[in-house]
Order: structure tokens, then C-alpha cells, then sequence
């Protein structure tokens, strides 16, 4: 059976030590959060993780959730779950006070969801929405909506979803078709399919607000015809109890690779009641408030997968014996040395840890941008935030997800055949994995939007919110000797960016397709770069600690060794894809159609 | 619905432009195998595998196979199809005419079974564990023990199965504990349990013949004192029909990740009745020529799913209409232009196929190296042959598996969230391929055996019978102008693997842990550097081709267009392996164990 404990250490180490906890403190409305206080939820969070999400991870896979006459049963223990998980107030950790929340900073609020994303990312999915469309409404309803709408969604008696794709259009939104006309009491009538609503129907909660992009019937066509509206499954009644089921259905939902106790639905809306969310036409803008949400949460579903698949990985080298080391027996008193003594499976134990570990850190920054974003009131600083927060979810949703795959698939290999067969839960991972690179944009749309979108925006200022902290960190650790080894390293790859970010800039003004030709490498090379910082800043952090005795010291130590692995045996690929980068978009667009 | 076409164009191409078909047909025995013959074999063997194993393909992953006390029963159709099989003669094409195969070249046999691993892995497995055992029996059995079983599993009557792993031991096969004692009669009573035996019961043939790993009661411990075993689910009587039920049977079938139409039983050998094959204490080397043709196979796998997954995935690109092109509308008819108009489903689509068509290359040259080691009567050309194909295997078995699951996996890519779901086919493809990384020897084991084994044996003789080609061709064609732009980057390549080599051979020296920690990146360095080889030959046979008119030129002018795609997108990834590989062991060997 699977393991999971929540890792905690590297949590606060992230949150207290890597980075300034004291200045997040500040911030207007965080002056409860002290350290202290974030430790402690936590360690609450790793307790639901543990005990009442993990247990049902397996469970939920293989039971998946069933479907009849339009209504969705979720697997077994699936709602007493979501009562304990209500019940603990985890569905309004980082939301706003003013309609319930604990407004909780987000650097806390990521660890927490990382956790929930180890123990039972398809579970993790009901909330995780909501939260999405918490995020919507909150940017552009009406207060009247918000203090309607956002208090039973914030406190989970509710549920929130996200209606955009059709089955003719996914990346494509311009070619939605369902129709929004309006009624005469000031509402609309929605009408049109929708797919692969997740939680679009379950039996969690007593109500769910769909957030649905629709037309309007005099709207432009394209992406700027898009209204969103809200509309929820029954109609509540101004006493604030539940009226009449509104005109929509759940028609079917889908059977998928995996994150199977996640519903994935097909949503029929004929006629139903909704309201106008925003200005007509503005839909889109809307939605991608929350989308970029939901696209960091999903990179950190990529994380939260590595970390348990990584766990499970190290647990079965340590306990599987076969074969001994090359370098003679270390374990005499066994038949065999466990496999952990074999270079091969420490460097793919170690590949995993690199990442993960470098992941957590880099999402910890961005979280703090966004957290400065939220609460600062200062002007400059929350333009830095923001721009630094734009360029790198992309990054965080492509690179983590593609990660989280990886690494799961890693996990597999330790596991040598074992890893195949289900009962173990270790191929679950790799399952439940995938679909983070398709969801909410692929990675090649989160590619092309950090390479189109972020690069050029604003004079190129989005990149300069990274390549600055990173020259003056190599210009301020010219003379630190823990540091003199990573830092050649870092500047190759800082140097690796550069030269790929004018070579794109310079093609794409003469070739778009150059653009795309070469954003998928550009992204992997900017979030290995990205690691190559973090990892650094780790050691300047870790490496004066390194050298004491105990188990403390031990933690210190792993780090500077991790960083170096990753340093020496990973970040050269940064060469490989600038070779990649440099051939151009010729060899892929010469090819000729016909003879694919 | 997923569709599939057996790419006979591409394997003639390697069959008899690529490399020199006549020298083949020159060989003892191989005089009826005219190019003609080969071409029409290869064609019905495109026809069954279109239309009766790809049909179900899908059904079989859906059902599985069931059990229900000690019996177990393919997925339907499963019968018919492998009834239609045996009388098609396809168990019996590359078997030795004297005990009823046909004989043919092993050239075109693997081609053949690219196409049935394309249409339907799961079902292949079974005739392809009976061609494993035949292989194991012909080269170590009695001239009476060939005589008596090997007609009938070469007809397909009776299939074959290897019993190697048990619960406490897969790669260290020394461990194993299942016992032999000897009978009165010359036959031996053989005890113990085997688990992921693949075919070990199924309801397609009347019999099945298990070849077993076991001990006899002196045998040393360890790896020596293993022997092999004939161990017939029915004992036959001596008119040739079905006497008793022999004392085993299988208790389980494994619920696994994918491959799911295959049996994988867990077998219990409870005093069964079995003939000791060869000699005692020296079963592990006859398993390993079983072995071994075994591991080609698995390569062949991981290609074969390749080639239909990437075929998906163009017929998807080609007609999933989404957004438009960035250099302009391309299909100003339609809402939106074929998803085949951006650069980054191209760069999947070319990825694929650049490994496909190099991976398929190289097949073709280890095949025709080991149709000479069986059949030539020259004794160097036999050694040189044997040397190449024992070098070559690693790399096929593991490079091709990684990369057949890679592939899949940007199959789905290519097919976005669709992708995901079960109906499409699509997912079902990453499923199956996880496994080839793993079974026969994980790809971390053939990593070690390539570098371990392979590298230093008889004095580094092995790696010359790829290098000196490599070289000669080099130097054949420095003025060759269709060469010019791919000579330095195969050059280049070459260097990388001869400065790893001598790295590694080296350092390991003084440390035998450097072996294993260059093992797995030194096998695709080496594996990439073999594709760029064969690509570079391809490019030497198409290029004065290319320049024609009409639909063959287009094929030619394909092959030099993917070459370039290769050379300048793909191959520079040897430059980070070799990186990788000089940072050494000790990154990941000093890392403490308490600390993972």
C-alpha cells in the first residue's frame, strides 16, 4: 500500500528560511499569520492529507464515480470526506474574510494544496474548483452576486465549476456556440452543451454554480462575443433555501485514463436560468482571472504527485532487496542489498528530488508575488508581483505538470515490475498525472503563451522581473565560497535564456512560426534556468548550516548535495534545447503535409 | 475510433533500398526469399494485423482477460483471431523448417511483428512467449525434446511461456527458491510459485509448455545453481495426445496498468512433472538465448506502439480544426485551420517519426545481423554478427521501449484533454508501452548489461563493430554534398560516445559505481548516436531521389527532411547525456541514505 506523509520540513524550510516569512507578515490583514500560526495549519493540513484524503485515493480510482439518469454518485467515503474537509474550514483557507474566508496568505494556502494534491489530487479537484470560481466571481461579480453567492461557496456548502469547452472547441473559445438571451426579468436563458466539466455534477454538495461562457445574441463573433454567466443547478429562493432544479443536466460523464473519483461531465444546459457575470462580451477576461488560478493549482497537482510518487519510490528502494551493490555487499546479513545501493535507482531517486524540491521553491516565490499582489498597497510592488506572476504561470502550470508525469514514471521504474500492477498505486500516479499537461490549457498553449504573450508584453519587462534578481544574486555571491561552484552553472543557463529569448524575438519578427517553432524547448530551458535560481538560493541558505552535526544538519547538507546533482547531471540540458531553439521553425514547417 | 495502416512503404524502404537485400537472399536456406515473396508476406501480414488484431485491440483492454478458479479466458475475440493466426502460419514464419516454420529471414520477420505489436500488443504477447520458448528449446534441448515438442508449438497447437520471476525475486534471479527433485523415470518434481507469468494460462491453445527456473537439490547457490525445466500444463501420451493434468495451476491473474487483453498469471507448481533442458546448473544461460530474443521483441514493442500511436496522432492533427495558423488562415474554409498548421504539433509529430523511422532503421540492421549469425556459414561474418547483435540488444530493448512510451504519450498530447478519455484509444497506448520499460529486464538493466557487459567484453571488441562502420562510412562519403550538413553532426555524436566510453571504462577502474551511474544516460547517448548513424545512411539512399517528381520523391525528399529534424532537434541531446555522465558518481553515491 501506498505511503504519504506530508513534508513538512521542507515546507517551512521554503516558507521560514528560503524566503523573507517577516515581509509576508506585514502585509495588510496577515498580521495574525505568524509563523507560528502558519506551522500549525500545516500541520493540520498534513493530518486531513494523511488520515482522511490519502486513504481514499486508491479507493476512488478504482471504484471511479458512477453515473445514472443524470445523477453522479462520487466513490466511497468521498462525502464524508468532503464534510471533514468543510467542516475544517479547508475549502476557505485563502479566501476573503468579508464572505467567510480566513484569508490566509498564499504562500501558506500552495503548501497546504500541494498536500491535498499528494494524498487524493482527483478529491482535490471538487474544491479546487470551487475555489476557481470563487476567484472569478470575486473579480468581476457584482457585490450583490458576491454576497450571494460567495459565502456558501467559500464555505463548501456549495460547489463552483467552470463551463468553457464544447466539443468542437477546447483551446479554441472563439467557437463556442452556447447561446445566452436575455429574459425580461434581467436574467438569461443559457442554452448549449458544454464538456468535460469537472464536478459539473456530484453528490457533494446541495448546490453547484457553474460559471458558463455563453453568447449573447447580438454578440461579435470569436473570443469577443464571449459573456459569462452563472448559473447554478437549483435556483435559490430569496430566503436563501433552494428553489427549483434549473434547466441544465448532467447527460454523461467520461471514462478517463485516470483521476477517476474526479466526475468529468458533459453539461447539457437547455434553457436554463443564469445571470450576466461582468460586462457583456467580456467573458473571456473573466474566466482567465480564473483560469490563471487554476493553472498554477494545476502545476502544483504536478508537484503534489512527484512528492508522493517519490515518496512511495523511496520507500520500496530501501525495503526491496535484489542483487548486491557493484562495489561490494552492504547489507551481509541479507540475501541481497536493498536497491537503494544501485547509482541507477539513487539517480532517479535523486532526478525526483531535484525537481521536486526545486519546484517547491519556485513556487514559493511565486506565491509570494502573488500574496504581495493581493495584499500590498504599494503600487510598484504589486506591478512587480503581478508581472513576475504572469510570466511564470506558464511555467509552473507546463514544467511542474510535465514533471509531475515524469516522475511518476520514475516512481514506476523503481519499482521495477511491480510498478505495473495496480494494487501497488503506483501506476495510479502516473495516470492521474497525465491529464495535468492537457487541462486548462496543454503545455503547448502554456508554451506559446509565455513565448507570444509574456516575452514581448511591455517592452519585454515580465522577463526582466526574473533575469534581475538573478544578476544581482550572482553579482552579490561573487565571494561566497559555498556558492562557487553553482554559480558558472547559473550563468550558462541565465546565458542560455538570453541567447534563446533574442533569437526567438529577432525570428518572430519576420516568422511568427518561429515562435512556436520554438516554445515548448523555451519554456523547459526558462523553468530549468528558474530551478538553477532557486537551487542556488537554496544553498546560499543551506550551506553555512551544512557543516554542523545531527540530524538538522543533515537536512542542510541534503540540500547543498541536491542542488550540486542537479547542477551537474540535469541543468546541461539547457544546451540541448538552445541547439533545439537555434535550428528554427524550417525543419518543422518544410516538412510537407502529404507526407505526415 | 483509432485507426492503423502497416507502414509497408517505410519497410521495404529499410528492407531492400536501405540495406542490400540480395546478400540476405544469398544466404543458406534463404534462396526462395526473392524480394517479391518478402513483399507479399509482409503485405498479408499487413492485412491481418489491419483487420483482425487491431479490431480488437480495444475490446481486449476494455475486458481483459477473467479468472474463475484456475481457468482463464482471453477477451472475446481472442480466440478466433488466434485460430485465424495459426492457420495464417504466422507462429511458424521465422521457424526452422525442419520442425515446421518457414524459414524466413529474420529480416523481414521482424517487421512483421513490428505490425502485429501496432495492432494489438496484448494479443502478440501470446504467440510471442511461444516464440521465445522455441528459441530456448532449440537451442537447448535434446534432439528427442525438439522432436517431440517443438512441431506443435511452432504450429501454434501448443504455446510457450518462460517461468523466471517469483515474488521475492525479478532481476536477481539467484535468489530464486523453486526446487526440482528427481524422479525414478528420468523426469524431475518440480515445486514452487512463479508470479507475472505472461500466457501461463489461457483458453486459446489445448496445452501450454512452461519452461521453468529451478534448483536442483545439490545446486550451488546463486545464479549457478539454476536450471531449466519443460514443465507441459498436460503431460502428452505417447501417440501424441493429451494425457493428464500436470501439478501446477495458475492462481491469479495480475490487474494491471495496461496490456490488459495479455494474461499475466501467477503460476503454482505443486510437484509437477518436468524434463530437465540441457544441462543441470546451467539454465540461466539457455534462458538467456531465450532471453535475449526476447528483449529484441520488447524493442520491437515499444516501436510498434509508436508507429500506430504517431499514426493517430496525424490523423488527429489533420482533421481537428482549432484556431489559426500564426502566419496567416490556412483553411480560409473552414471556422478554423487543422491543429497540423502550428509549429508544435509538427515538432511532436516530427519527433515521433524521426525516432519511428531511425528506430526502425536500426531494427532492420541488427535483424539482418542476426539472420547471418544463424544462418552464414562464414565463421567471421558470424562473429562480427553475434557481436553486433549482443551489443545492440540493450539499446533496442530499452531505448525503444522509453521511446515508444514518450511517443504515446505526445500522442495524447497531440489529442489534447480528448486524449484522455477511454473511448478514443489513445490513452491506451501509454498504457501498454509502460510496461516494455520494464519487463525482461528493466531498461536499467539493459543499461547495465550495455555498459557493464557489453562495453569491456573481449577487449571493447563489440563497440568496434559499430564504430569502424561509423567511421568507414564517414570517411566514404566526405564528398558526398547530399552528406555535408549531417557528417559533422553524426561526427560530433560519434565523439561524444567515444569520450563516454573511455570516461566511464576509466572510472570504473577504481570505482564499479561509475558504471551504473553512466549506465542509463550512456545508452541513449550511445542509442542516439545509432540513429543518427542509420539516418545518415538513409539520407545517403535518399537524397538523389529526392529531387524527382511525383508521390516517390516525396517519400525521399521526407527522408531527408526528417533527417534534418533529427540531426538539429534531437541529436544535440547527447551533448547533456555526455555532460551528465562526466559529473560522475559521486552526486548521487554521497548523498546519505537516511537523508532520501
Amino acid at each position: 500500500m501506498p505511503v504519504y506523509k506530508a513534508p513538512l520540513k521542507d515546507m517551512r524550510f521554503v516558507l521560514h528560511e528560503l524566503y523573507d516569512s517577516t515581509a509576508i507578515a506585514e502585509l495588510p490583514g496577515n498580521a495574525d499569520f505568524t509563523p507560528e500560526l502558519i506551522d500549525s495549519v500545516l500541520e493540520e493540513a498534513a493530518k486531513i492529507s494523511e488520515e482522511v484524503l490519502f486513504p481514499l485515493n486508491q479507493v476512488g480510482d478504482r471504484e471511479g464515480c458512477t453515473y445514472e439518469n443524470g445523477v453522479v454518485r462520487t466513490p466511497t467515503g468521498y462525502r464524508e470526506a468532503y464534510r471533514t474537509f468543510c467542516e475544517g474550514g479547508w475549502t476557505s483557507i485563502s479566501a476573503d474574510p468579508d464572505y467567510g474566508g480566513q484569508g490566509m496568505p498564499l504562500t501558506a494556502a500552495m503548501m497546504v494544496e500541494e498536500m491535498f494534491c499528494s494524498a487524493n489530487v482527483a478529491f482535490g479537484l471538487y474544491p479546487g474548483l470551487s475555489h476557481g470560481a470563487y476567484v472569478a466571481l470575486k473579480h468581476s461579480g457584482s457585490e450583490e452576486q458576491k454576497k450571494a453567492w460567495l459565502p456558501n461557496i467559500v464555505s463548501g456548502k456549495w460547489t463552483g465549476t467552470m463551463c468553457l469547452t464544447e466539443p468542437h472547441c477546447g483551446t479554441d473559445l472563439g467557437m463556442l456556440r452556447t447561446k445566452a438571451v436575455p429574459n425580461d426579468d434581467g436574467t438569461y436563458s443559457i442554452t448549449g452543451n458544454k464538456i468535460f466539466i469537472s464536478a459539473g455534477e456530484h453528490d457533494l454538495a446541495e448546490n453547484i454554480v457553474h460559471l458558463v461562457l455563453a453568447r449573447l445574441p447580438d454578440a461579435p463573433a470569436g473570443v469577443k462575443g464571449i459573456s459569462m454567466f452563472l448559473v447554478p443547478k437549483f435556483l435559490p429562493r430569496e430566503d436563501g433555501t433552494l428553489g427549483p432544479r434549473n434547466g441544465m443536466q448532467c447527460t454523461a460523464i467520461e471514462h478517463k485514463m485516470g483521476l477517476n473519483g474526479s466526475a468529468t461531465c458533459a453539461m447539457s444546459f437547455d434553457g436554463a436560468t443564469g445571470w450576466l457575470v461582468g460586462e457583456p462580451n467580456k467573458g473571456l477576461a473573466a474566466m482567465f482571472k480564473m483560469m490563471n488560478t487554476e493553472r498554477l493549482s494545476v502545476g502544483i497537482q504536478g508537484l503534489g504527485i512527484a512528492e508522493v510518487a517519490y515518496q512511495n519510490a523511496v520507500a520500496y528502494a530501501r525495503e526491496r532487496i535484489q542483487g548486491r551493490s557493484l562495489t561490494g555487499t552492504k547489507a551481509p546479513e541479507k540475501q541481497a542489498d536493498p536497491i537503494l545501493v544501485h547509482p541507477d535507482v539513487r539517480r532517479m531517486l535523486l532526478t525526483s528530488r531535484a525537481y521536486i524540491e526545486g519546484c517547491r521553491a519556485l513556487a514559493g516565490w511565486v506565491a509570494r508575488e502573488l500574496e504581495i499582489l493581493e495584499k500590498s498597497d504599494d503600487g510598484d510592488a504589486k506591478q512587480a508581483a503581478d508581472d513576475f506572476a504572469s510570466l511564470m504561470t506558464p511555467v509552473v502550470k507546463a514544467m511542474f505538470t510535465d514533471l509531475g508525469f515524469e516522475i511518476a514514471s520514475l516512481a514506476v521504474q523503481t519499482y521495477g515490475g511491480h510498478g505495473y500492477i495496480r494494487d501497488h498505486g503506483i501506476e495510479q500516479y502516473v495516470r492521474d498525472a497525465r491529464i495535468a499537461m492537457l487541462y486548462e490549457g496543454t503545455n503547448g498553449i502554456q508554451a506559446l503563451d509565455l513565448v507570444g504573450r509574456k516575452l514581448p508584453q511591455d517592452g519585454g519587462r515580465l522577463l526582466t522581473r526574473f533575469l534581475d534578481p538573478v544578476l544581482e544574486f550572482i553579482d552579490a555571491h561573487q565571494d561566497n565560497d559555498a556558492l562557487a561552484e553553482f554559480l558558472p552553472a547559473l550563468s550558462q543557463a541565465l546565458e542560455h535564456v538570453q541567447e534563446a529569448t533574442g533569437l526567438i524575438m529577432e525570428g518572430a519578427m519576420t516568422n511568427r512560426d518561429e515562435v512556436g517553432a520554438a516554445s515548448v524547448d523555451y519554456l523547459r530551458l526558462f523553468g530549468l534556468a528558474s530551478l538553477a535560481f532557486v537551487w542556488a538560493r537554496m544553498v546560499a541558505v543551506a550551506a553555512p548550516k551544512a557543516g554542523e552535526d545531527g540530524e538538522a544538519a543533515q537536512f542542510y547538507r541534503a540540500k547543498v548535495q541536491t542542488a550540486k546533482f542537479f547542477m551537474e547531471r540535469l541543468l546541461p540540458q539547457t544546451g540541448a534545447l538552445l541547439a533545439a531553439i537555434r535550428s528554427g521553425a524550417a525543419t518543422m514547417m518544410e516538412f510537407e503535409d502529404a507526407a505526415f
